[in-house]
């Protein structure tokens, strides 16, 4: 298969007023996605509000942007279940997904140890038609896949990589260290992408990226090359843009800075809330001084 | 309506050897706790594996358990989107649950702060056609609600109640100092059912109350006839099966315990993992010690 | 000697405008407090500042208390290392303390694994002229003292008691089931000295002891009679004063109320900041509430 | 005075058979060290043992260190309160400190606000007659000082960088966006010293230096020469040591590395433990294989 490497954006899903996915302007992002420097998209990503969705709407998901995209799809399909993530991850290859991203389960925290973990991504990538990455999202899941798990899974045949939004650059080292040359460690924010790509890591997939998609590709682009003067500045000129789509306004805040950058952001589903106008203001200050305001109109 | 007051246990949901639920070993449960001290059960509480479970086996789930039972009937139906809560929380009505146990969403931490929780819980409280009891699960939802918003939503006509499975009985001391009369406090586990009681408490909803239903009963009894020391002895006795069946070893456990006892426990769903031969062994010892073991054949 | 048992105020450390320790303002509260239920009090706890004095101010202050006061003497002398923390229990015996409170080390988390805590916590009480009390305080130290590691601890002999500030009125409870009958099981904050004493606890070391010891030491009376009603009562009314002189104000707002309760309580030592305007507004309609504005003068 | 940059030794305290620090053993340390292609030297910090030594011992070391070194002496002079913070800094620098590391207050975790915690930095900066670096250490202190926090600090004259020990690469690189040219931002351990250089540090103070100092050095010169390939491999290679003395063993583990490779390590003071067989053959392993086994003797 393709390799899986470079910049992803983890699409956003699109609601219309009626509060269903709205597919026309889902359609319209992709499009615009597809003439930029990103290497694919991931669908159902936490940007995607997966936790949001039925099953059958993931489905219909991942079938719209296997049409919409030219570049590799990679799907979400983590379930609190294995029988469900197994289904979906089933589903996601007939839709024609190149590879699942599988966060762990975490509701019953002190029930899932690394050994059941770890019992449980074998055997999703056992029954996967498609290789997996590993998902490792703490600020969110409120679990974090050390080191030793991942470097563990990545021994396995189907087991192609890890997207680690944890942002602990100690971890990702040492999964660098200990890792197969062809496992793919992504950065899961575009806060640490080039301390992540100067370590050895093959890209990431980032909510920026869904505003700024060739200002990432390029920082990722001029890491590859060796010029890490450059790439150094724009790491340091996103920062901000990064922490308003990301830790300081979340789903509604990158959303709104998708609609001021030309893409369709819109509202993200209850009981998500949409930014409010300090962080509008916020966030529109940030988009212009990267000269993004209306950039993908 | 009938008053939410007393023991409640949120019951296990037995799987066949096919993964399916067994419904028939649900009956034969239920049947056996309609003989017991139990106010009523709690369907699709965390410990009936709630995210293990589709939307459709959910509902199937609530009707059997109506079917099955005398008293009261308590159903769990948060999610993560309002729009599925709502749709839940209506089914489960139309199935004829007497309130609605609702968790609240909290996958997208950082952007849930009290000011969007409120609005989550009000804007299911609206839609219901059944009372609400809020449900604060901190160790697996991550997300702690505060005294202060659960007696802002304790103002709500529709919101009857809150089971706090936090076990911070400062909180628990905060909200029943400022909340109505009739505004039934829960205990969530059995580890501080006496604290809980004695400080007002109207109740609990407890693990151990699928293994021990009589003699958490009779704590709580206890207590409400003002028997302090009696009731503080069956307190300081379970804590040990309490800490088995939840904190020590999980879901496997619990069910491993409700096995001995005389119920059917079964396996949980993957990923989560039956309990291991030391489990077993410390469980064992616990049921025997408190005079459970085949108690309930 | 006499039995650790009843409420004890961990007495605030007046300073002068100087900075220095203000004996005089320090004896007349002591004088007061001779007047007061209280069984005894405690030098140089949390409330007291200890950590920003010098060893010298520490041996001078248990000094002074002793001097000061009918009641039993119980001084705070844990450090972060066994050698300074053995002297200064040597110390405080030499002036007249009763026990000594020792915290855990906490500086180095990762190397205070609880065997170590363990070995710690015998040496000094082996070296110890006076019966140790454990004084758990994760809130400020970071560590918390399990139920098992407290339990091991009570097995010695001049170990008498626990001070758990935690509040997990759970790991309160597994200390009370498993201890010896004359270990000592106290309370650390007055929201939850009901909750402990109705389990079988001995008393409790509170900060807002120092505000309203009347209060406090009636409270604890009460369950000790098994008046539960009359105790939950009094139990629910500190609730909000309680919080103001802990968790919402810190020592500020200790020595605030202290202030309006005719106390001296003055400013602390900086860093610590005195309690700004706002916070004695809530303060004083709390102090106010209670009828205890000057009620010490 | 003398630019603050490169990497620094954060020296072990070398303590006798009596307890006693071993002034001789350091002196012997220090003339080795003197050797290396380290910047300097930093005493007290937090492996240096600080919180285990009284305020004498601690400006005896500082004049030990001042004495033995010819390079920079960084004094680690933070303690809890401000009166006693001040005074240590005065004294480090009468006796040639280069500049003070000063650590936050952190016992009194909810006073010690941002704003407080900022005006306890301003008042030692003004007073200080030397520079200061803020010393962020959230793995012991539980207090994280924000880059906003630490933005604003780095306007004062007298303060002119951070040692960041936290490790949050997304904060460092915030400081390094924000901060003026000449602050220096500096790893606190060897685990991210290439991250943090390539992003625009200039050095750091690792415990990994006490052991393999001339790597560190090495890895730290080939970032600023731009060989990123070349620095990457360092650091890579580094991480297993690196855990050995820090998260992995702490205090004792970094002790029996010294000794390993050539350095006196020795006992912590009690409560800090030694390394235990275990921990010692894993060290081992990991100096041999680094080439460092008895290279400094």
């Amino acid at each position: 298969m393709k390799k899986i490497e470079g910049v992803f954006a983890p699409v956003a899903t699109p609601f219309g007023a009626d509060g269903n996915i709205d597919f026309g302007k889902y359609a319209e992002n992709l499009a615009k996605f597809n003439k930029t420097g990103l290497a694919g998209i991931v669908a159902l990503g936490s940007n995607g509000e997966f936790t949001m969705l039925s099953h059958q709407e993931k489905l219909d998901l991942i079938q719209a942007v296997r049409k919409g995209i030219d570049g590799l799809l990679i799907a979400g399909t983590g379930c609190e279940s294995l029988k469900e993530t197994i289904e979906l991850t089933k589903g996601a290859a007939d839709r024609g997904a190149d590879a699942a991203l599988v966060i762990n389960p975490c509701y019953y925290k002190r029930d899932l140890g690394e050994g059941t973990l770890e019992k449980f991504f074998i055997a999703v990538a056992d029954a996967s038609p498609i290789p997996l990455m590993i998902y490792n999202m703490p600020g969110n899941s409120g679990v974090n896949l050390s080191s030793n798990l991942v470097l563990k899974l990545a021994a396995h045949d189907n087991i192609t990589g890890v997207k680690d939004s944890g942002g602990n650059i100690v971890q990702i080292s040492e999964i660098l260290a200990g890792a197969p040359e062809d496992f793919s460690v992504f950065a899961g924010s575009g806060s640490y992408l080039f301390a992540t790509t100067a370590l050895g890591g093959k890209g990431g997939t980032l909510a920026v990226a869904n505003v700024a998609p060739d200002l990432c590709a390029e920082l990722y682009a001029l890491c590859v090359k060796g010029e890490y003067d450059r790439a150094r500045k724009i790491q340091l000129d996103i920062l901000q843009l990064n922490a308003c789509v990301t830790s300081r306004y979340g789903i509604g805040g990158m959303k709104a800075a998708m609609d001021l950058a030309g893409f369709f952001g819109g509202l993200p589903r209850p009981p998500l809330q949409p930014a409010n106008d300090a962080a509008r203001a916020d966030i529109r200050a940030q988009v212009e001084k990267l000269g993004l305001l209306g950039k993908y109109r």
